[in-house]
């Protein structure tokens, strides 16, 4: 056993759509061990405490730990979020409506349970251990089948009012004859640097690109994916850079106009576009460039986001430790 | 005397480049007694800090209290501040270039001195006693000359990574051939929202508007303002209402996506421009609620400051008293 007997371990759960990650965490934020179960939604959700709780006890058992080697539990979930409380008013993905998350996790594992937003406790993840290198300002954006972002200012994460802070994906790109969004409005920044607004913008233009190696691609497979136009950008297709340059254009200018707002000294950029790396950090680095002032460009660093699925159970164990 | 003689006061003091304002308030935020000062830039603004300090020694006597009455000073000031050590980097208005503005005013009145930014004082001036109501996430808008912003989250004040938070006009509304910003950019959101932009705005398109009051007044004033703008749209003209809405549609625009980042509690407008009341009020909000998420926008209220040029005092007590 390579854990001296009497350290404790907090637990950091990241609850998603499919899988709930679970680690064992150092108060340091090392992870001891981790596993994932899967998310179980069956009858509205009812279950997932109770599998958390029972995924805890047996992995703590495989450890020859006791239930006292524990001191809380951090948890990050998709959806609405009233922070004082951990009450989940609605979570699509998981079936829940006005779930007493906190209060029933609590009950079920004996242990003290902090609740946040998924996308913030990934934040904080990136913060304490990955890109974020510890700065106090950092702002995440996370471009995967959407957009979504968590802010940290003054060390702390920002909820606002009701939770809502930190809805990156939704500032408005297009504002007037703009792609439809998911959520009700526009012309959104989801609807053009997500991985699905990459697909969209390339495969809406490829009509007049026929010579580009994309049409190929698309004749074969009968769709792109951004992965295919980062691809073809790698291999300097002009058509594929153009569309990245575009896509580089609209996050630019909107991490531009946040950071003007926050100062951050860190942008770190996550999701699976940012696997993309270089091919569109250079291009996003330089529109962000033209429309940040002088101080705060001078002050800010892109990173890409280090931590990977780990963000998320280590930003939790961050939480639980506050 | 109405003040008990064992009442302790703050020194709230807002320094422009005209005048300074300074008064002695209570702890709960009650002006005691307020006034003015020219702010005497002469020898690069080596004497405001004794201007400050003699003009706080002949207010108490004339009060006939005790030094000892005093707890602290809170100093609103133009320019990039280190935050930590009150050190101005550059307030061009003053003068003041590398000046240790806490040390040097800690020196001169024997009394703990905190310095910020003086938008980031009205800020928390407004959320103290003024529109804010206590809300500790609020955006301060300020339109006047120019456009400047003060940030509120979890009840603190924003400052970035290096003091620049908050710079909400030079948030890029037009990022093609937008006009020339003092900043150095183009297209920021103080060439259109401000005092300067509103008036720039109309003259430019007056030529095509023959018909409206506004040509009327310029041809006998020889130039618009802002003020002139408002007041025709009050009378229902035409072409003013149109300049508005284009205003007003640029600065919705501009702080719904940065509700949908801040998801702010209250939204407050001050400075000149917002004398205008309702006549701004009504198409701001209408664009803003377009551009903003439906729950953002239903826990956001417009609000008009009031505390006028009373806010950089008293948030600058609020600032000592923590």
């Amino acid at each position: 056993m390579n854990q001296k007997m009497d350290e404790k371990w907090i637990v950091g759960v990241d609850l998603g759509g499919t899988t709930i990650k679970m680690a064992f965490i150092t108060t340091y934020g090392d992870i001891v061990d981790k596993w994932e179960i899967p998310t179980n939604k069956k009858d509205a959700g009812k279950h997932i405490t109770t599998d958390i709780a029972r995924a805890i006890d047996s992995k703590l058992e495989e450890k020859g730990r006791l239930k006292n080697t524990l001191i809380g539990i951090g948890m990050g979930a998709p959806g609405f979020i009233e922070m004082d409380t951990g009450f989940i008013y609605q979570a699509v993905n998981i079936g829940w409506r006005n779930f007493p998350l906190k209060d029933r996790l609590e009950m079920e594992t004996g242990l003290p349970v902090t609740v946040d937003n998924d996308a913030n406790i990934a934040a904080l993840g990136e913060m304490w251990r990955g890109a974020g290198d510890g700065a106090k300002n950092l702002l995440l954006v996370t471009l995967g089948t959407g957009v979504g972002g968590g802010i940290v200012a003054n060390g702390q994460i920002l909820h606002g009012v009701n939770g809502m802070a930190g809805e990156i994906g939704h500032i408005t790109s297009i504002p007037k004859g703009g792609e439809p969004c998911n959520c009700g409005k526009s012309g959104c920044l989801e609807t053009i640097a997500s991985a699905t607004g990459i697909a969209r913008i390339a495969t809406e233009n490829l009509q007049a690109h026929t010579d580009s190696r994309l049409w190929t691609v698309y004749q074969s497979a009968g769709m792109l994916t951004a992965k295919d136009v980062f691809e073809a950008a790698d291999e300097n297709d002009a058509f594929a850079l153009k569309v990245i340059d575009e896509v580089a254009f609209h996050l630019g200018l909107a991490i531009a106009n946040l950071a003007n707002s926050l100062n951050p000294e860190k942008i770190v950029i996550g999701g699976g576009v940012s696997k993309a790396g270089d091919t569109l950090l250079q291009p996003l680095k330089n529109h962000f460039k033209t429309y940040a002032l002088e101080r705060v460009g001078a002050g800010a660093e892109f990173r890409i986001a280090t931590l990977g699925n780990d963000a998320g159970v280590i930003g939790g164990a961050w939480l639980a430790k506050q």
